[in-house]
């Protein structure tokens, strides 16, 4: 067990063990016998470690612990393990805006950067892979958009009076490094020479290339960049692929909001869209297994639009329900007038449905000639054919980058997606 | 003398004579003879009280204190002292990054609120003073674009890393009352009915209605309010009027930034652009003591292009120079590329360029049918004389508002200022 700074130590089975038997909180979730708990670390994101822990009487939690640096790369990318404050801090305000989709906190430890939460039980799973083993989640979209709605339009200056704004806005300031991070990885380092850069040489060569020499393409990253540092619109989760959702057919959770900040409401449903997206793309190298894909790529389109248009609808109905609250962005007396509230609806979701666009397309971008990239086309083992599809999601990815301005609905989205050539 | 919170009493002349004698740091600076010392009352804005100190020995200090209401409207509209700390704060960080037009902070007493600092002895005069006046600034525009150009790209991503820039804007969102109060008199007061609103009745009656009633100008102005509250590019001033700013034919000096706070730039540059149009239209009020206005107007008109397109060059050259820095907004190993650079800064400067005149009219719009009028048209006595210049200078910001990007030069802009029919 490594022992680090400000009473800081990485913890392991063993450990971990000793942690619960002395917190109170902990171990009166598991039952009498702490003897026989079973500890089974689960951590295959990029940055932590994650721990499921379940004990002989039946009880179980999840133990998460940020460690500081990064996993996946290693000691060599220190990265502050105060994250996990955040990810607490914005598990249990989200969790307070939409219950219905958040696992419930159940003890946080500062020093060692110890989040306690609700286990997440079979059937369920990441949604990442349960898209690429072609489940359809039927309730997927309406708890996304319920999940969305809820927790940017209450953390927006729609809901909330400046002051309150302000404060929290400050507050996460703190979680600076792991914006940083995005910066760097989303919006910096797939437009440049990168150690870190990779891509599926030597098929995707001249497309790397190709992204690092794009001005058009550059000058709208910038812009996405500027407002992701700079425009303090909402809480956002920050990290909102389809790594970060449990799923089963009936329920839907977001975990691991450790990237939160108050940013644009766009990088959020972008990564969530954007991500489908990859999901739709990577289909093709999937469809071999005796099991043909094309009804479920019409299930991934139908899930991107409903995602979206029940966003939007449940979005207005917050408003709505809202507009003579504390809200001090539209205030109610200057435009009451049914005409221009519409007008008004109207421009802010056509705003925000044109970011969602732009950094879901970044997000694509960085997934697929950066340095993180998704198990959906990962899994794909022939090279060339894992090629292929990040070829069409990258051209496509790109093109709605720089002419995003021209689509109005999520429809004809889909319908270009529908209509690329095989 | 009142006692109030936390140690704060509101000076008198006669309280503020003792404070001095005690305060080694301001004795100092007024030489040995303290019984000697002139102290008069000069606060002619809105919010604090003034005083200029001068001793026999020839030394002098200004001391402002800010109460903990607003001065104009008394003790019912309550303000945060703590106004006072982001005053002094601003005026450092400032003054280190432009010396040459901010004045010296000698002292800064937190629980007074009372900054202490370089007295701007005669013939400087406010700026707005002197336009009334009539006399010409030669060296205005390039000071102003001096010190606009430094305060804002030395605090902006374009210079500063996300680390840095995220622990300033974390501190200045404790200046959120002064925030409210812009949003409140800026960008909707005028916008509604508000017991706050005057204008020039009745000859304004109806342009004050149809400011409410003007849907579309409402539609832009919501945009420009979300981008005030939400867009954290650097320090601004905050009220960078032509009240903020003493002159003399040589030196330019900018006062009085308590609602300074991480914000657009546009903010600053349209404050300023936007009360030197004020100061043209009000010109007309000001033409028959025998002097001919028609000579200081096209002054006017050539201050306000030499203004931005000096902003343009200065801010563009400062940019250039720390291209290689910490800056981490655009990386130069992304933007190498000489005419993608080049692509990259003309967007950034329209984007701005479109913000000032968009901001620089809602200022003009708020001095006319708001709250705070401006002294250009309050010193016009005849009412109906000075409701014809209001009015022109009224449908003038209108137009621009809904207009500005139809706008690309400076030069557009005055070449409508001077067209505009009598």
């Amino acid at each position: 067990m490594a022992v680090a700074d400000g009473g800081f130590r990485a913890l392991d089975e063993k450990s971990l063990i000793e942690y619960i038997r002395a917190t109170p909180a902990l171990s009166s979730l598991l039952g009498d016998d702490l003897r026989a708990l079973t500890v089974k670390e689960v951590g295959d994101g990029n940055l932590n470690f994650v721990y499921i822990v379940i004990s002989s009487s039946g009880g179980s939690i999840v133990i998460k612990q940020a460690i500081p640096y990064i996993r996946c790369i290693g000691e060599s990318w220190p990265m502050t393990k105060e994250r996990a404050y955040f990810e607490a801090l914005t598990l249990r305000e989200h969790g307070r805006l939409c219950p219905a989709h958040v696992p419930e906190v159940y003890h946080f430890d500062r020093p060692l950067s110890l989040i306690a939460m609700r286990y997440l039980k079979p059937p369920h799973i990441i949604l990442r892979k349960g898209l690429i083993a072609g489940i359809e989640y039927p309730l997927l979209a309406e708890h996304m958009s319920e999940y969305m709605a809820r927790t940017l339009f209450f953390t927006s200056l729609l809901y909330r009076s400046t002051s309150e704004h302000k404060r929290e806005v400050a507050e996460y300031c703190g979680n600076v490094e792991l914006c940083r991070l995005t910066e760097q990885v989303v919006f910096s380092d797939p437009y440049k020479i990168s150690q870190y850069n990779h891509w599926t040489s030597p098929y995707l060569d001249q497309d790397a290339e190709t992204v690092r020499e794009d001005d058009i393409l550059k000058l709208e990253v910038a812009g996405l960049k500027s407002m992701f540092c700079e425009r303090a619109q909402a809480l956002i989760h920050g990290d909102l692929h389809t790594g970060s959702v449990m799923v089963t057919t009936d329920s839907t959770q977001v975990i691991d909001p450790e990237f939160a900040f108050y940013g644009p409401m766009g990088f959020d449903i972008g990564a969530l869209v954007g991500n489908l997206i990859l999901a739709f793309f990577s289909q093709d190298g999937h469809s071999d297994n005796g099991k043909d894909r094309k009804v479920y790529k019409q299930w991934i389109l139908k899930t991107i639009e409903d995602t979206w248009n029940l966003f939007h609808k449940k979005f207005i109905s917050l408003w709505n329900e809202h507009k003579d609250g504390n809200g001090e962005a539209y205030l109610a007396d200057v435009y009451k007038k049914p005409e221009l509230w519409f007008l008004v609806q109207e421009k802010y979701i056509k705003d925000l449905f044109h970011d969602s666009l732009g950094f879901g397309a970044a997000k694509m971008i960085r997934r697929i000639v950066g340095v993180a990239h998704v198990e959906d086309f990962e899994s794909i083992t022939d090279a060339e054919r894992r090629a292929y599809c990040e070829h069409r999601a990258l051209e496509f990815a790109k093109m709605i980058l720089k002419e995003r301005q021209r689509y109005d609905t999520i429809e004809q989205i889909t319908s270009a997606l529908q209509n690329i050539p095989s």
